[in-house]
This record gives structure tokens, C-alpha cells and sequence, in this order.
């Protein structure tokens, strides 16, 4: 990316962080920031931070006034072209008089792919993108994938000892990891659109697979902007009663089932969807085709082992994350139930993308192999 | 330590890395490491190599030569006051006309154990000791077990998934983990007293559990010198035959069983002790104190998960060296065979130590806590 210079890594590092700003709230809509910048200086700033509000680049201009006229601006995704819940940055952007566009990447919803750009460049501003595009796409996992494979990104979330094993063989599995471990799930819950979980969880700890607002400390805006992610249970057995703790939260949920169960008296946020079977198991590609229908970007996997087992076999996990405790249990219970490989050779090779300790635990990411 | 000098600390550290040298030979003698400096000028240094040559300070005080008059000696363990294989070292700096030794720690050799500092004192020369003690009680973390503990110091080594998986369930395993992290091992092996294992793996896996010198490349002398560590099995029905790759190496092996079986024709190389029997199974406390006895200060367990689940729950491991893949392997074999467990404070707290990539894989090192 020669056509780059240092100046403007750093002000797209700047968007980068500013976009950060929108990660609990701005789904299904992409997080995004933008800086303006007039002779050196910056003139304005924003980022997206909800959904059906002002996007970054209407902030920035807006900060910008009258500087805005000339200026360069960094947008961490490009500039949309299409009438939406609000009309198009790059009508913003033209008007107010912009004469650079830098976008780190181009955005691949199909109702912009480029004609944000093009938009721009029809109206005689110069345009140029793939500055620090990684990092760009690494603020949208879920709306990239959603928006190129129509799925949502899958997180799997693992806690367990050194060796692997998740609850004693009386089933006592509290707490294997820290309160610190535990806290960080619920900002990773709270970045989610969808909490996914299965009836064994729900029933047998009780699980309500909220949001503990008060305890995220790293947002500056209300907490009461904040959302609930969905909480999406697979069912398939009709096992689930109003009474479980999961119904106390008035929030929504999805019931995935083989079947409509309307003998008991469900709470009014509650939705029941079915989904076709494979192999005699929900069908859990359908699942999540389904989350990504409704505009779900990124799901948060906490299953047991059975789920977790079958999500893993149907290669519908993007990223594990593991806490792994300083514990040693030995016989207990483990972290998938899968069909027995029979080589060596099948067993899907992932990267360890992120080491690092959280309390006393670790916290390791793994990925499949890009 | 207010006492010491920030250039003391300096030449303190040299110290400790010039004793790192003798890390893959010194046993049984602990890894020791002497710096002369004479009017802030390091005037000799000295490492021990090998047990029965010269000590650390000894190559020092030689390449000192005169200038040790009046010199000061870093020395990371106190220097000895008794004739074993050479002369005490403790003579050997009051002869030399040495003014000052500061050492990292007192020797808790019973054979020395503050004699040497005494020693030092009676002859006129000013001592201090405690400078950057914890890295020299790392330097010699076996010896000094064995010293305060009759026992050696004990490290499992683990080879795992994700998961916590070490084969699949039709017991294929061949690999697991990187060519990098075996290579790891071989140098782990290298460094220990005794590989210990059991019969199973040694049967099953026709392991030699031997060093492969020519991986080495860490260190700076001949790989004649090199030792292979003793090799050590557990036996306890007298399944191994002679004709197992493990006594295609000639190099020591020591087999610990119930009774000797003298009805193979095992190779001279080859020990048979008999261990006593602590509910119904060989007592592994016994193997490591007969380990200790024979001067083994460092054990390296490579182990299946029945002999490495007794182990640790005998409460006899002090270091777990974790090699995990990024694989999730699902329903396969674990990593310890225990009596379950009937509530979670029963399980023992480790810490985390250390972590770090080997190849594509992660080595995490964890301990008691202290």
C-alpha cells in the first residue's frame, strides 16, 4: 500500500479507535469511525454508534462545520450510497465539500460494494482504500460474514482446567474459572448479537445468559443505551418450561425446535421458530441462517458439550475462546461429544490467534486457519 | 537487599548465565556460575560443567590469575567447604587473596550449608549473600529439592489438543503437537536426571525415551559430553521383555516392579528395584526418594494418563509442562486417569508460569502454588 504515508496510518488508527466506540451497541449495523482532516490538523471525529443514528461520517462532518470544505477524510469502511434509516455519507460527504476520501475497506453489503466510492469519485473527489484493512475488518467479523456468506460469526466459548475438563463427574462445575474469566464473558455476551445456548444449559444451570450491564466498565455512554443480545436456545426435545429462570429476563428469545410447542404459556418475548432436521438432529446451519436473516452479525456460543460437539463437527465455528484455569480435575467431564475421528488427518487445523491472562486464568483464542 | 549495588546486580546476572552453560551436564552437582571483578573490570569467569571437574570458581580464579588479589568473586551459590572430587572452593578464593564474596545463596548442601561463608569469614574476607536469590534457586530447582527434600524435583510432561485430547479413541496420536514442540522435549530430556515412565508407553509406543543429541544446538561444548538421562519405568506386572526399543539404547535403565523378574535375559545396562506397595499400587513416593538416593536431582515424567494421574494426585508433581495444539480433537483419550473428585475445593490450585509458542503450538508451564 505505497500510495499511503504515515500521516495516514495514523489517522485511520485514530478511526479504528474511534469505531471501537459503537462495539456494544451499533448492530446490526457495522461499526465505523471517521476523522477529518483539514492541513494537518484534525477538524472532526465520529463514530456509529446505534443503529437508525447519525453514522461516523455525519458526526465528523458535523464537528468539522465549514473545515469540512477541502479536508481529507478516514473512514474505517466505505462510505454508503443508498437511502437507508438515514441518507447516504457520500451525499454528505460531497456536499459538505470533502475533497479526499480514504475507506479502509470497501463495504460488502451488496447495497453499497463500491458505488459508495463511485458515488464519490462521480463528483470529483478522489478516493483511495486498503489502509490498515485488517484491522478494519477486525472491528466487523459478524457484518462481514453475514454480509459474504449470510451466517453469522460463530464464537465459541470454552472454560476449563488444564486437561480439558469442565465439571467434576458429580457434575459440580462451580467455578472452575475466576471471576475475572467470568466477568470478561459478559463483555464478550454484551459485543454479541446472540446468545446460543441449548435446553441442557438453560434447564440444568438454571441459566439466564444475560447481560450483567453493571458490570461493564469500558463504554462511555449510558448504560441504558446498552442492549440485551438475543438469547437463541436450540430445543429440539421440547424441554423447556416458563418457569426457568431464562423467561425472568424480559428480553427476547428464540426457541429452536422440531416443532411448535403452544401447550404451555409462553412469555410475550418469546419466538418459536422450527427448523428442519439432518441426520435426526436440527439442522444448526439452518439455525444460524436464520440468526442471519434476522440481521444477527455475531454469535456467542455457550454450550454444553453436546451442542458444542455438533457445531464443532458441522465446522460452523469461526473462533474458540478458551479459559483454561490453573486446575487439574482428571476424571470429569469434557469439553465436546463428537463422533470418534478415525485419523489423524480429519482433524480441522486451527491457529492460536491471542494468549493472554485474565485473572488467574488464561484467555486463548483460536481460529480456523486462514 | 539495599545492601547491593546496582552494578552488583549486573554482575550477578553474568553469573547466572555463565552457570546456565553446565544446564545439560553438572548432575548431580547443582549449576553454579562465578564472575571475578577487580576495580570494576571483570577479570574471570567461570562456569561448572561437569561433575568431578573443576567448579565454577575455580576457572574463574585460574583466568583471574594475580589480579584475583583483592578482587571481589559473584558467585551464584555459596562456594564449598568440604573435599569431595576437588579441593573446597572456599580455600581456593582465600589463596587466591579474594577481598569480598557475594553469592546468591547459602548451599543447602549439608555438607556446606554456611560452612563456606564461614569459612570465608574466619580467613578475613567480607561476605554477603541474597542477591538475585530466586533466578539462582531456578538455576537448581532439582538440586536443591533433593537437598532440602530427599526427593527430586518433578516435571510432567503434557502433549495435548485444546481439548486436553492425547489420541483418538482408536489410540492413534501421531501428532499431535508441532515437530517444534518434540524437539522442545528432547531438550527438557536432556537437562533432567531421569526420563520416568511407564511400562504402557513404553510397551505401547515402543518409546527409547532417549536424548537425540544431534537436536541439541544450544550448547557450546562437545556433544561427547552430553549424558543420557537414566531411563525409568514403572513396571509393576512385569510386562516389559527385552526385546523393546527401549534397551536397543545402552544406557541405563532402571525398572521398578514388585519383584524382580529374573526369568529375561535383560542387558547389563539394565536395574530391577523393588518398591513397595501402598494401596495395592507401587508407592510412587518411594520410587522418587530411591530417584533421590541415587543423587537424580531432575525427573522429566513422560507418562500415559494412569502413572501421570497417580502421580499427581500423590501430590508428587511439581511442574506441568502443557504442549497444546490448536486442534480440538472431541471424544478421544485424556490426559489423567484419577479417583474422581467429590467436591471442587478438593482440587489442588496451580499457577500459571509461564506461556509461550513453540511452532504452532503453545507451551504453558504451570506449578504449585508457592
Amino acid at each position: 500500500m505505497s500510495q499511503f504515508k504515515s500521516q495516514d496510518h495514523e489517522y485511520m488508527s485514530r478511526a479504528i479507535t474511534l469505531a471501537k466506540r459503537g462495539k456494544y451497541t451499533t448492530t446490526p449495523n457495522p461499526n465505523v469511525g471517521c476523522v477529518i482532516v483539514k492541513d494537518g490538523e484534525i477538524v472532526g471525529e465520529g463514530a456509529h454508534l446505534k443503529a437508525g443514528e447519525g453514522h461516523a461520517e455525519v458526526h465528523a462532518l458535523k464537528q468539522a462545520g465549514a473545515k469540512a470544505a477541502g479536508a481529507t477524510a478516514y473512514v474505517t469502511l466505505e462510505p454508503c450510497s443508498h437511502y437507508g434509516r438515514t441518507p447516504p455519507c457520500a451525499k454528505g460527504l460531497i456536499d459538505a465539500g470533502i475533497s479526499k476520501v480514504v475507506a479502509a475497506m470497501v463495504d460488502p453489503n451488496p447495497q453499497v460494494a463500491g458505488r459508495g466510492l463511485a458515488m464519490l469519485e462521480a463528483a470529483g473527489i478522489e478516493t483511495a482504500f486498503g489502509l490498515l484493512e485488517p484491522q478494519a475488518r477486525a472491528l466487523n467479523n459478524g457484518f462481514l460474514k453475514r454480509m459474504e456468506q449470510g451466517l453469522p460469526f460463530v464464537t465459541c466459548k470454552l472454560a476449563a482446567s488444564i486437561d480439558g475438563k469442565t465439571a467434576l463427574n458429580n457434575g459440580q462445575s462451580k467455578w472452575i474459572t475466576s471471576d475475572a474469566a467470568r466477568l470478561d464473558v459478559q463483555h464478550h455476551r454484551a459485543q454479541s448479537c446472540v446468545v446460543l445456548s441449548g435446553a441442557d444449559t438453560v434447564i440444568v444451570d438454571n441459566a439466564r445468559l444475560n447481560v450483567r450491564e453493571a458490570l461493564l466498565e469500558d463504554c462511555d455512554y449510558p448504560q441504558s443505551e446498552l442492549r440485551q443480545p438475543v438469547r437463541a436456545i436450540i430445543d429440539s426435545q421440547n424441554r423447556l418450561t416458563p418457569d426457568l429462570a431464562l423467561f425472568s429476563i424480559t428480553s427476547p428469545v428464540i426457541i429452536f425446535r422440531r416443532t411448535i410447542d403452544n401447550s404451555k404459556d409462553w412469555p410475550y418475548f418469546v419466538e418459536q421458530v422450527v427448523v428442519p432436521e439432518i441426520n435426526g438432529k436440527l439442522d444448526l446451519r439452518a439455525v444460524l441462517s436464520t440468526l442471519a436473516e434476522k440481521q444477527h452479525n455475531y454469535v456467542w456460543l455457550e454450550a454444553g458439550a453436546t451442542l458444542a460437539g455438533v457445531m464443532h463437527e458441522r465446522g460452523l465455528i469461526d473462533e474458540y475462546i478458551v479459559y483454561l484455569a490453573p486446575k487439574i480435575i482428571g476424571s470429569g467431564s469434557g469439553l465436546f461429544n463428537t463422533v470418534p475421528l478415525q485419523s489423524m488427518a480429519q482433524i480441522p487445523e486451527l491457529v492460536f490467534d491471542d494468549v493472554r491472562p485474565v485473572g488467574p486464568d488464561l484467555k486463548i483464542t483460536a481460529t480456523k486457519e486462514k
